[in-house]
């Protein structure tokens, strides 16, 4: 019973297969290959426009890299206190950067809260030296605590940034579990909604290794070549990124396994909410479950082999913890079973 | 007749099925996982000795990464002037340092003089904050131009750094084209010569996508895991790279590949010198043959399918090219077929 | 009436006499003279104890450099929320690290809270590279809002730093005020009480532009010259450095001028108090006044030449600002005349 | 006899008389003051046009944030192989750039050769993102060898950064001993002759420390206000470097100065062209003179009390240094008396 994180999980069937099948053969490097130039046609096809398409190797590189693109001289991004940017990328944005800021900004449910933010930006605007000035915001789609930002709550941000003059940038690791949650498309969840730049993210989702970023806007793009091959993330034998992304995209498969990862989620949280010895932190809405429970709880859980991680209370949620319990998480994917999220279930019971 | 690059090639088949094999199931991430563990254990048994190993994405990666874990305050590094980390890195080992300086030094044949290299060195010994100072040596095996260090060369080099107290850093793209050329073992063509760090390549050999970072000097590598992960470099899958070094080493594949790459070189090498219309510019040690012949001989060549590319001339080789003569590089890889070779060999005749 | 900012204030006419008597005749350059060295004797004297000694231009640049000194991959550091590194330098720590972080630590009147303190630097304890690592702490005696710090609330905060194995570094921008209100000696200040490292401030005090990096730890300070060179901070001119110190530090006049700049702040606290138009935000403890008013009466000020400055409202103190009020700033310095102040205060009556 | 360098000599007196003069009373700091505006008003009546004028501390400030302000991704500048920038900065430019690289450029004379320049920067033209790209250029005036550049020779320079789009930087370090042996207007030796940014030094031609970088460009001067700030070099009583400007401009101090340091070293020159156990190296154009001769020549002066240094051969002169001779520099400044210069000319004799 592996609910310790998505990337536990190795790579879906077809896109295992499909990586055996590119295998052979010689083709041009360095992104320059038919199988790139398709994958890219698909992206825009899936995102109804024009979008320049850079792979990466990781999330982090994908998450830092756009924030490069749009740093300046005393630079300051904004993005939620509890982000993976602020917390779990060993200060990647600040390295990329050369030392821009990354400003916490705080928000219930792991949203951005817009006036809070809006009072961030404010410390910032101008022309302050002494202060530094607004660079970017960044949201997570989904958050990393499992929740969504719907496409209105989107455009408040996006609303708040474009008045100041800054590019919006969503990291959408868990893109696709956000996506088939809330029903909408891939171009209203980004640019029709005002997002400049997309983290898009294969890797949790079914793919080996697959990450890209996206860019709505040409001008921007032409600087990106030389950030990415500059900070290491030019890969070679691109093709394997691609072939990724060509089997992700056919029929639906993205969709496919992020609609399963949610629903086990949905289904996990279920066994939580119907036991006596814990409770939903908040209603899931993609693919992570976070969970109140106490400490002898959860280790009598871990000692029957179930895996899952201890969470760091968000600074909103603190004061719905008592002394004795903490907050813990659990993470479905493609490869989550019925059966493994049932024998959980069993166990609470 | 693909002689482009050996990073046209794809997989070899036995990478690729290992990959799809352990695409299943549920693993620890982040290089935590069993298959992670055995393979830093067979890197062990192949180098003789306790060697901390750090999987990254590209070989930018790898030898950036290592310079950063040399580096200190007004760092100046010494490479070969026509080295991979000097012309086709996009300066990622001053970006991911932070600004440390490499230092061009000559050589004939792509290797670093060794008097040079002293001469270099000199230039920022002492305590001077003007000049900056020495950090590190890095050397390139197999170098860019298909030369190789013997042992003792290695050691001329390995003894110059040590005497300044910096270590030698390998750069390993072509790590075992280089070894199968020399016929020595790993321990011998590294540690055992003075190399105190490696960036060892799989994927030019072989792999999608593997490269590590090798580290003899067990103190030393307590700091990577940090440098690593801020770099963007610690994949969450680890296991898709650490798949394809468990195949690449099983039954020898790895030597299997750059001997047959090695071989296909000599046999092109062969038809070039029996050729009217072109010369070798010098013998080939490993698996990149490189050719002096007009741009019309060369057009011609390639309007008949053979792919190639033009090399800007080694300063030290200058002399050696007459007016309306070019240098051009072909490369072969495992992928590189005995027919292919001598098709080729026939457009020469 | 000027209470904008000490740095409005020249030279004292000491230091200003110092410097013309040294203009003439050569001396080495870069630290290497005479007069350096009486400074760096006379530093060593005044903290009974060796000290290295390092002259830099500027404030900000004497904060990042001994951040940088202390930086290791992945490092985060620790300041309060309203410190002048955090809110006033543009991210020049950030930046001269290469990235590293600085982390808010919030704590009443100015001060980094003990049990704060202890909470964020253990969610940077151990060896997670996800979230990075702590690398240091840093205090600013006097506070960016003219509090103090005992000798027992220094050690208080070192203690911690220590069990981290963090060395602890002083903002002393305002050095000479806190010394002397708190009527101890520069060691007990210092290394006494745990601090490793002090930016020892002259500027605000009465010289022109004289700043200088401590440092108690001689193996940390052997890198030092070069981080400082680096970094655009070694002076050719060093003695036009040296010379204000050599005046600052005869006769005691640092301890005259801050002791002259404290009590004018004391007496305009003191006409505050005894306003109904306006409250002191907290007892000043140095040379700064903070008051609370409305924007009617401080434009009412402004108009009858009073300058002073609007300020960010602390978070540990939002609380007590009332709906129309805000906060301001008053500095006294050395050439703050009892005279004006009074003014000041007839202004209020 | 102190021909060591410019910078061992101190104030002239009128600049330490103007600095005393402006030590009283209180002004707006950070470079707000009206001395601040009378100077830059002052720049640009002797520049002739509009000027973006940006007081720094160091000459190496200067230089390096001139070329962060034309920096992008992947970027390579290209200085003389024997630039200030190169040889004596500790790699500043690279480390405030965050990682760009200085690209050397040969050239006889201290002076870039412009065939060298336009295959520099023809490797680094184009969009190949594995070379990285052309930043910027940037000469130095007079050059680090004591020679200059003729208005011609700069306008051929900047003709192939233009043609490449590419901002020409001047580090003026001795801007005033260039332009009075040239016998042209300021506004010839930079904007007239396609110079973009300047490296205007004062502290050479007798200030303590005033250093100051020009822009004639208004939009790319925008962001200098964070570059500087972030880069620790906003000085808060900018005054102090203000007043030094006013005294070096007023009643042309500052050409008096340079011309009386030029002259100088032509008197130096003749003894040394006079001397039988020395030569000069190259016809001295500024205040610089190198000389030739063996170290035992060398030591017998010193030992009289002649200070002066040893020099590293440049590489276009290497052929011209006999075994067992070696390259010497003299230099001479404001304070350099004709006495002094004879003293020195009757110990050749």
């Amino acid at each position: 019973m592996i609910f310790a994180s998505d990337n536990w999980a190795g790579a879906h069937p077809r896109i295992a297969s499909a990586l055996a099948a590119h295998a052979g053969g010689f083709e041009p490097a360095y992104g320059n290959g038919p199988l790139d130039a398709k994958v890219q046609a698909k992206f825009a096809e899936i995102f109804e426009r024009d979008v320049a398409v850079f792979f990466v190797g990781t999330g982090t590189a994908a998450n830092a890299l756009s924030l490069v693109s749009a740093d300046r001289p005393g630079g300051v991004s904004f993005c939620h206190r509890e982000s993976h940017v602020m917390d779990d990328e060993c200060g990647a944005p600040e390295y990329f950067t050369g030392g821009s800021r990354l400003h916490a900004v705080d928000g219930a449910l792991g949203r951005m809260d817009p006036d809070n933010l809006t009072s961030a930006i404010g410390r910032f605007a101008g022309d302050n030296v002494h202060a530094g000035r607004a660079a970017a915001v960044t949201i997570t789609q989904a958050t990393e605590i499992g929740t969504l930002y719907t496409p209105d709550q989107i455009r408040k941000i996006s609303g708040i940034a474009r008045q100041h003059g800054l590019p919006l940038h969503m990291d959408g690791a868990r893109f696709a579990n956000a996506l088939v949650s809330l029903g909408v498309t891939p171009a209203e969840m980004t640019w029709k909604s005002g997002v400049d730049m997309v983290s898009f993210g294969g890797t949790k989702n079914g793919c080996w290794c697959a990450e890209s970023v996206l860019m709505f806007d040409m001008d921007r793009a032409k600087e990106f070549g030389f950030i990415r091959k500059r900070a290491a993330q030019l890969f070679s034998k691109s093709r394997f990124i691609a072939a990724q992304f060509d089997a992700y995209f056919e029929d639906g498969l993205w969709l496919e396994t992020a609609t399963h990862a949610n629903a086990m989620a949905s289904r996990l949280a279920g066994h939580v909410a119907a036991s006596a010895s814990m409770r939903l932190a908040w209603q899931p809405q993609a693919n992570e479950v976070f969970v109140v429970m106490t400490q002898d709880t959860a280790d009598a859980l871990q000692q029957k082999g179930v895996h899952f991680y201890d969470w760091n209370t968000p600074r909103a949620f603190a004061s719905q913890i008592a002394p004795g319990e903490r907050l813990w998480r659990f993470v479905t994917s493609f490869g989550t079973t019925v059966e493994d999220v049932d024998r959980f279930g069993e166990l609470l019971s």
